[in-house]
């Protein structure tokens, strides 16, 4: 399947856990045999639950910590006062090499406040950003949108970078050889939009003129095109990335609740429910959230994979096959390498990074 | 139905005018009988579409123009050389006061930069905005969400003052009577967001003690949140409300696409289709765009009501529906008493707005 790697689970994180990340991880494991686990969290807690996991056996190792971050902890609290966490700790193992990467189900600002402290900006990187997979109608099922909310501002060097860094997750995720990387707008006119996007757009057209740039630009894209399927990667500011994320979930949401009202409204439409069942079900399967389970932290020196707090069993899955492929693949190094080839907004290249 | 008033409308904007234009009107002129219309353009495209529509019979009057705006002109060489553009003119005919709103499906920026150009900013106001209409499921159908994109950027003094416009808007088309305003955020917490939100958020609180404020202040709201009905305005700056907007319309669009194709996929699903019919049609109705259709232009000297470019009749009709609606309600002098009492981020009152 792949090579053997080790994987660092923080059990404890996420409104259903420890249930649904190990049940999520015994999922994962049947498909894959090679992934080794490091489990954080509460040792009883957990033992309790693997008992029922057989295809576990021999593939974990349990380290008990004490504490967990609750859901709505402040990140600055838990970065003080959190290092006998279990999310503190998973995150340890990949610092110590212990472990190629780690998934979370747990507290995403607390997540990112520790990332930065364990594990550390990657050489050149101001500002880290959370990249997730978007559903789409273009030629890979999907495109990467980030940041997603890593931090609430980005200039136009941080966006540009995001290119670079969406770019290596693209290639990997989505098996895009040249990602076509758009830089989110009101509008797709050059005159449109903030100073700040502007200036990644020049940023942008001056880098893939360079030998060696490893993406293609398509210039600005509007938020109703994100869908279409005409970038692979979406760059944009963590506070607008967040919002469209969530304007797109609510929507979704709504329209489901609508469909299933208008299917209970009388009887000949409760009839037409049982005949177009298969349909609706193909439907939620393919825009299923929980099959694209988890948000990537990208711009650290190590591997951190956020998969959303209320996931299930299938939706942590996802999480830890996404932190499997992306470790295999050395996503951390690429981007590193491709940032000191391509150092967007600096003066001059920072060797510092290869 | 109405007093008696006159709408000055842009009979040349838009995809598909003047013939959506005409059929539009004559459709709100059925169930109006108290509106007026001056209709600005091409004579010979007027009359000959309005020859068809004998609702419409001593209910117009003809201002010839010669120019359009394209819908891909730049705002700034419209507003330099457009002066004898239908849209021009029908701005014109609301600061003259000849009549009392004007409508246009016509290109949103050159919209906006001659609206501030002839008709000028409200008293007490930097930053117009655009308010839309949101469906949600909350007790009136649909919430208000500014800005949509008059603006790129706002801050806490602008936000605040669309608090003001956005409720009163609400209290007109919603029947909300303490509307409940919201700032759209990343998060809930107070620490979450960029420092305009949180400094908007600190004004509100104070503005909503004051005796005599017209709304409610319920805190930061996300995205996802929107379509619940928690909040009846929403405030955001341009930039991101626009993103936001787009965002739902690209889900909508996807889901509906796929929900299609779901139903086409074999024998079984094309039957369960003609079974489901009836309910897909409800849905459909439920959350047409062109019921709903007009962004309002609010903190000018006069109102100005924006119809989706692609409007068809039905769309063209909502909007002047909505103008008729707001103009009869006087918006513009409520809202210019409304921020003469409550005047959001300034230190002292400005007589100026009463």
């Amino acid at each position: 399947m792949g090579h053997g790697i080790t994987l660092s689970i923080d059990a404890m994180g996420g409104d259903h856990a420890p249930d649904s990340v190990i049940d999520g991880i015994a999922r994962r494991a049947k498909q894959d045999p090679d992934i080794r686990f490091l489990l954080h969290g509460d040792t009883d807690a957990i033992e309790k639950r693997l008992a029922k996991r057989r295809v576990l056996d021999g593939r974990f190792e349990i380290r008990h910590s004490d504490d967990v971050i609750e859901m709505d902890a402040k990140p600055s609290v838990a970065v003080r006062r959190g290092r006998q966490s279990s999310l503190w700790r998973a995150l340890e193992s990949v610092r110590d090499g212990e472990a190629s990467a780690m998934v979370s189900a747990g507290n995403t600002g607390a997540m990112m406040a520790m990332a930065l402290f364990c594990l550390r900006r990657a050489p050149g990187v101001d500002r880290p950003a959370i990249a997730a997979l978007w559903p789409t109608n273009g030629p890979h099922d999907h495109c990467i949108v980030l940041d997603m909310g890593a931090d609430v501002r980005a200039d136009a060097a941080d966006l540009a970078k995001y290119a670079v860094m969406g770019s290596e997750y693209a290639r990997i995720a989505l098996g895009a050889e040249l990602p076509r990387v758009a830089v989110l707008n009101v509008g797709i006119e050059d005159n449109k939009g903030r100073p700040e996007v502007k200036e990644a757009a020049e940023a942008l057209r001056a880098m893939v003129e360079r030998p060696g740039c490893s993406f293609s630009f398509e210039g600005f894209i509007e938020a109703n095109a994100i869908t279409t399927g005409q970038a692979d990667v979406v760059v944009t500011d963590g506070f607008t990335g967040n919002v469209a994320l969530k304007s797109a979930e609510g929507t979704a949401r709504f329209v489901g609740d609508h469909l299933r009202g208008a299917f209970e409204h009388d009887w000949s439409s409760r009839l037409a429910a049982l005949f177009a069942m298969a349909s609706l079900r193909r439907l939620k399967r393919r825009i299923d959230p929980r099959r694209v389970n988890g948000g990537v932290f990208l711009g650290l020196d190590g591997l951190a994979v956020k998969s959303h707090g209320s996931a299930d069993a299938i939706g942590f899955a996802a999480a830890v096959e996404l932190a499997a492929t992306m470790s295999r693949a050395d996503v951390i190094k690429r981007i590193a390498s491709q940032l000191a080839v391509a150092p967007a907004g600096e003066k001059t290249p920072d060797g510092s990074a290869a």
